[in-house]
Formats: structure tokens, sequence, C-alpha cells
């Protein structure tokens, strides 16, 4: 069957003009929203079933960290309120040492925090969001098959086995890091395209309450750094903390038996051992490490066929917690996709030098640096502003987080120098 | 219709293991005659017609820089004499300035030189060659469609339309930048892939024969710098010359008349519009510019049934004629295919490092640099050897130059200085 729902038909002019969202995540269902609200006619095609109804929900349950960034983009549809009563503030990383000694490291100034945000939750908050607007038209199980560039004419397997044609005015792509959108774009030429697998996977687990109570302090993002890997641990409503080790996927082939990961866990994470208890001995062997990806692509637009959105454009690794809020969105329509793809591509390759410049929390540098960092900007508050805060904190655009952060590494060397000079001279 | 090459089954045991060449550009028809040697029963698919037997030849025609690497590898199937007699020898660059003077930069030292190569001949050559091995089977006009990564079966749609399914023991992609073979790689789990294309596009034309000479000195590859575009032209055998303009795309786009062509010629390189005559008016207009596009990936191999080869695996921009040099063969059976990608990865990497390196022949430091190089390899000539020479009269691997270089920079830095300090001191 072919259901056309585009107004490309002369009869029809009058007609909403039709927006199809390919993914129902976080991505698709907030473009939903916004695209409702401008009056566009949204048809969302998930290939999932509706998480809503279904009683075993897939995908990746890593926790969201939600910043300013991200609460705006939640503002805008009403939801910043609704979304941050769930989540639970965190004002410093608690880095764990090897003895089990626990250091805080504050996120910003005083009072500022980031949110620890259940993703499965975000996931429903945003889809019942959709759910409420009579223009959006919620099609789970349609798995996307192919798409045309020439007609932009979308072929869907439903979960019966049917297949159907469907034609909409604007195609946004929000179908994630493996897009079925994008591979149209890579036979297209000039389209540069980079997909780069960390050497890291990772593993979650959950650390349960003891007595009732959190395991360990709950408004903190506890981490664990140990060289070449690392583990993290975010608090949920529920008192539990969701745990993830990212280590080189040679070091996740070693731990074989329950021994060995108590072996392993005594030797780099002995304080957290009492701490998941009895689950501990299984913790590798439910699920294998799942590899990180991240994308890189140009352009995000396909004439005025179709836009690429969030992890189908850029999808960034974990680390830096910027993956959801990195999603802001700018009104489009045919005419501005190229002018989507001028403005963001230097704010999203901005994020990944960003990315490479956090990658070493570990560092008596990275301390020090930022020991320096915000001592500068209490006595300099408008001059020099750490990078976590213009990131964090702020909405400034990545590419001038990147260019302000260079011209202050400048600065911060020449004190550093005098510093050292002065010392020298003494 | 189902054709099973492979010696899977338990019957045919004793029967010649069969290798499946897909592509019969230059990398095929080389690989071809490799496996062939060793024994193998190899089946080559190429896309197009026989281009024996065809009139019109699609495809590339940039002139072939042939170096020591090249030579060796077709030394090895016995044509390097065959090839080198139908190439013409460069012994310098030779650059033309806006005014006209043309100065030449030698490639090495006095008797090293590099061959222009006429493609479609090497093409031709390598074809007769692969023709010549009883082991060898071409099969043209077979495009394929589509092969399984479980059971290594490819699919190839025949001329006439007719699909035939094709089983072989090991598939070996010599299908291009853009690889049919590796569509399978990219939906692979931790395959680290990137495309990109250069702002620049190209654009090929003659320079005739004058009164039936060259119409500038043969044995150079002329090159005319000019900051963000250049002009390269290469001897061909009949006394032409193979002109190619690198330019980005935008200033193609300015170039719509006849006129246009003049003007542009007469702004940038005046001392050519003699030379190419009364075709110049129309060079800009027969075809578009080109894209380039450079590939890069990791791992080359899939399992035991397949292993990307040539521009599949590592396309390379043409400027440091290392596209068909980087071309060599290690022996291949299914369980050294993991070494291939653990031996070559660094080796390709390392040529888009001298790329960069050497991307800015315009400049006067990379003259001065030069001057420096072949003046110290003159008087340590094991010592200081130019990185030109290093990639061109070598074969040193790849990555291994360009770690004796960072060396070697270190060395010539402190040299400079040296120098430089002494003429202070004066």
């Amino acid at each position: 069957t072919t259901m056309d729902y585009s107004t490309n038909d002369s009869k029809s002019t009058s007609k909403k003009k039709v927006v199809a969202v390919v993914g129902g995540g976080l991505v698709g269902n907030l473009n939903a929203c916004y695209f409702a609200k401008r009056g566009f006619q949204v048809e969302v095609f998930e290939s999932r079933e509706d998480i809503l109804q279904a009683k075993i929900v897939k995908g990746r349950s890593i926790n969201l960290v939600l910043s300013h960034r991200g609460r705006q983009t939640l503002k805008h549809v009403g939801m910043e309120d609704t979304i941050i009563s769930k989540g639970i503030p965190m004002h410093s990383r608690m880095i764990h040492a090897l003895n089990g000694t626990q250091s805080p490291i504050p996120y910003g100034k005083k009072g500022q925090y980031i949110l620890s945000i259940d993703r499965a939750n975000l996931n429903k908050e945003l889809l019942s969001a959709a759910e409420t607007y009579p223009n959006i038209n919620l099609n789970f199980a349609n798995k996307l098959l192919d798409w045309s560039t020439e007609t932009g004419a979308m072929t869907f397997v439903r979960a019966e086995g049917a297949k159907e044609e469907i034609q909409a005015d604007l195609i946004v792509g929000c179908d994630g890091a493996f897009s079925a959108i994008r591979k149209q774009f890579l036979r297209q030429s000039r389209f540069n395209y980079s997909q780069t697998y960390t050497p890291h996977g990772y593993l979650e687990f959950t650390m349960p309450p003891i007595n009732g109570e959190f395991a360990m302090k709950p408004n903190n993002l506890h981490i664990w750094p140990r060289n070449t890997f690392m583990m993290i641990a975010l608090p949920n409503l529920d008192k539990t903390f969701n745990c993830t080790l990212f280590m080189p996927f040679e070091e996740f082939e070693k731990v074989t038996t329950g021994d060995k990961v108590i072996e392993f866990f005594q030797k780099y994470f002995p304080d957290a051992i009492p701490l998941i208890g009895a689950l501990l001995r299984g913790i590798f062997f439910r699920l294998p490490a799942q590899a990180m990806v991240s994308v890189k692509c140009s352009s995000y637009h396909f004439g005025d066929k179709c836009v690429l959105m969030g992890d189908a454009a850029h999808a960034m690794v974990p680390f830096y917690g910027q993956g959801m809020n990195a999603l802001f969105l700018i009104f489009i329509s045919g005419a501005v996709l190229p002018e989507y793809t001028r403005v963001r591509v230097p704010d999203d390759l901005a994020i990944y030098f960003i990315l490479l410049t956090n990658s070493d929390v570990n560092s008596k540098w990275f301390l020090f640096r930022k020991y320096v960092d915000n001592f500068l900007h209490i006595i300099m508050p408008r001059t020099i502003i750490p990078l976590y805060t213009m990131v964090t904190f702020t909405r400034t655009r990545y590419h001038k987080v990147v260019k302000h952060w260079h011209w202050q590494d400048k600065v911060r060397k020449d004190i550093v120098h005098v510093h050292s000079t002065l010392f020298k001279g003494l």
C-alpha cells in the first residue's frame, strides 16, 4: 500500500505540511513536539513497540546527565519542571582513590549542579508529551527499509511483515548512531563521514540500596578513575546507583568467572565490593560489554528532502554528558537545511575537541588546571570561565567555547609562567 | 543459478582453493596475477565490459606516477620492464611561476627519477598479463549486488539482467574507493571508517604537441602552484601532456563561459595559454570537475572470508603519487588476514601524514627545507634522507618513514638553529 502524506500534489496545497520523524527515541519525540508546536502534521515512525505498552524495553540504559543546554530545550516544550522533578542533582564529581578515599571536585560554583536522569523515564515522559498533540501521530513497529533520494518516498516494514510506502514533505532522521536514513547520505558524492569505535566497551550494573538508603552519597557523580579504564555511578530515584564500567575489550575478555570478578574488584575497586554486594559475581555475565561509537558527518541535510538530527548526525561517546544536551533545535524548513548544516557542524566538531581535552580526569595536570581555572574564575568571573562551566552551565555555542578556551589557555599559561618565574626568582 | 567455486564441501578437498577478486582494475588484476602465481584458482569479477574489447573506456585518466615501490611489485609478476618501457622518466618537478619562469626541483639525487605512466595502458597490460594465466578466469559485466558475511556467498547481476550466486574460499575486495564489498564491513560492529572529500575538484585536459614535439620539457612533472589551487602536467608517449587542474569547487563554478576560461588563464596560468592553444576555451565544459575522496578504515579483513585491497581499503588523494605504489601485497590465507590488518593500517595512516606534510609545495619553507635536506643528505647520506626520497626511492615501510622523518626533523632544527645562531653571533 502507498500512503501519501505529502502536500506536493496540486489539490491539497491548503493541507498542513507533513513532517516524517524517523525514530521515536529522545531526539525523535522531542523533535516531534517542536514540529507539532509549529503547526506541522507530524508522523513519527519507530521500529520498536510502544514503550508505554511494552513490558520489556530494550536499548541502552546509561543514565543521562542533564545540564543547562538540555534544560532550555525541554523548557521550550514545557517539560523542564516535570523532568527535573525526577532528576537527582549532582554538585560534584566524587573521586574514589584505590585506598577508598573519596574527594569531591565541584562541577561549578556553589549552587551549580547537573542532574542524573533515568533514560527510560525521560523517554516515557517525552512519548507521553508527544501523545498530547493532536497533530502528532505515533506509528510503532515500523522499520525503515529504504527511502528514495529522488522522490523522498520511504518504505517501511510493519511488524506483521507488510510493506508500506510513505511520502512526506520533510524527513527528519532521528534514528540514532546506526541510522538507516543516513545510508542514502553515504551513497551521495561529497558526503564526509566517519564512524570510530573506542577500544573500550561498557558494562552496566546496579548498586542496590543498603538498609533502604543510598549506598553512597547521592548528590554526586561517583568516579573511580583507573588509568586506561574507569567506573562511574549515578544516583536513581529508587535509591539505587546505576554503575558503568568502561574498559578495553581485551580486559573484559580476561574476566571469565565469578571468582575473577571478585579478584578484579579487589585489585581495582575494593571499596565498591561491599556496596554492590551479592550481585557482584554475576555482573559480567548477563550481557556482553557494549561498543561505543562516535559518528561525524557533513552535510546533515540532503537537498530539501531530509535532515539528520541527534546521534544520526553526531553520535558521541558518553564521557562528557553532552549527547542529549547537544540536541538543540533550530526552526527547520526546506530552505534552511543548508543553514542548519553550516551552523551546526562546527559546533559538533568542537564537542569532540572538548571530549579529547577532558579525557584525562585522572591526571594531576587536570586537577591543577581546574584549580587554576576556578581560582581565576573567582577573581575575573567574566574573563576566565572554566571549560566545564561554559559547556555545562551556559548555552554559548560549542565552537565559541573552544575558541574562548584557547584564548584563556594563553592567559592561563602566562599567569602560571609569571607565578613559577616569581618562585624561581625567590 | 548458483555456482559453487569453493572447496568447502567434503568431496572436493583436493581441488584448488578459489579466490574471488572483485574489481578488475589495477589492483584487481595485479592481485589476480599474484594469487595465480601462488597456485590458486582465481575468478575476477568486473562490472564493466572487457576494456580490451570495448571501444569507450570510462573511468579516471589522471596519469599515474610509478616509483620504486610500485616497480618492485610489478617486478614480482615479471612486468616491470614492459611497463617502464612505456613510461616517461621525470627527473624534476618543474615549477612554473606566474611570470612564466620555470625552476626545476629534482626528485632525488642525480639519476633518480619517477615515471609518468598512462593509466589506461597500464590497465590493459595488467589485463593482458592476467589473461595469460590458465588459472585466472575473467568475468566481465558482472556487477556485485551483495554478499553474505555468514556464508560468503556473493550475488552478481550480469549485463543481461540475470542474477548469479557465487561461492569462493576467499573474497578479495579490489573494487575501489566506492567499494560494494565494503558495505558489509560498515554494518559490522567496531569497524572504524571515514570517507573525506577534499573541497577541491579536478579537471583534466590535454596539452597537444607543437610541430610534432612536446610543448614543454618532457622529462619533468610540471607544476603551477597557485595558493589554494594548482595545475600539473605529465608527459605521454604521444608527445601530449595530460594536464590536471585542482581547484575548490566554488572556483570552478565561477568559470561559466569560454571567455571566462581565457580570463582565468590570463590571471593564473598565462604561460600555458599558447601551449594549450585552441582547445582552451572548451576545457571546462566537456565534463564537470570530479570529486576526490580519501578513505580510511580498519580492519581490512572480515573473519577469514574477505579482505579489502587498494582504494577499497585506503583511497587517497593523488597529490603524492602513492595510490598505486602503496599497493604492495603480502601472502594471504585465511589465517593471516588479521596480520594483514595489523601490519598495513599503520603504514596507510602514515601515508596520510606524509600527504599533510607535503601539501604546501608552494611555500618558501618547503623549498628551504628541501635545500637543507638535500644538503644534509649529501654530507650524511645514511643519516639524513629527504622524506620524498624515502617515500619514492625506497621500500622502507611508510610508518617507519614517518618515524625517521620526525627524528630527522629534530636534527634539522638543531642544525638550522646552530646555523642561525652563528649568523646572529656575527
